[in-house]
């Protein structure tokens, strides 16, 4: 992860926007998303994600998808029903999740 | 900002995610990205936005706009057109942009 960027994907494609407020730290809660994080590169058609978190602000995360069904195969994994489960159970204050089909997308690297 | 998150918003709508690697620390930096999010309220169909940046790592911010004309309209604006060459000159390493029309969103709040 670090400073790699999602960037270069052919559209159309799926950005899957999860923004959250999380409740007060668990140890749990690390690497049980590192372990999603790998969990997700087996999912044909995901594309790659980015993650960033303000200290005490909010977090976002970027899911890429090639299409609806690699979305879907994603939200049907047991393991990741379990953890969404335990996210509303423990983990998070709130969050909001927005699907968006890409049409258009550009990026800039310096020379 | 804080620790608000946007939410509630009738689809469809659109999301411009906005992923970036910094250069080095500048002071000029945090306070023009303040000024552009005061000046971005201004655009007609301009929804919201989100910032999230881990220490070291990436930054993601979601600008949430109601149709592409509201999009065209921010990129057009003069001030943020000056903004954008100052930040592929001097503040970023890096950027990728992702437009996308969203057709489904939903969210959770603890009870």
């Amino acid at each position: 992860m670090s400073d790699q960027l999602v960037g270069g994907i052919e559209p159309p494609y799926y950005t899957v926007v999860f923004t959250s407020v999380r409740t007060e730290d668990d140890p749990a809660y690390a690497p049980t998303a590192e372990r999603m994080h790998q969990l997700v590169q087996d999912v044909p058609g995901f594309l790659g994600y980015e993650s960033a978190r303000t200290p005490g602000g909010i977090g976002i995360t970027v899911g890429y998808f090639r299409d609806e069904e690699a979305i879907a195969a994603w939200r049907a994994n047991a393991d990741h029903q379990d953890v969404m489960r335990r996210g509303r159970a423990d983990w998070y204050e709130r969050y909001s999740v927005h699907v968006g089909k890409v049409e258009r997308s550009y990026g800039f690297e310096r020379g």
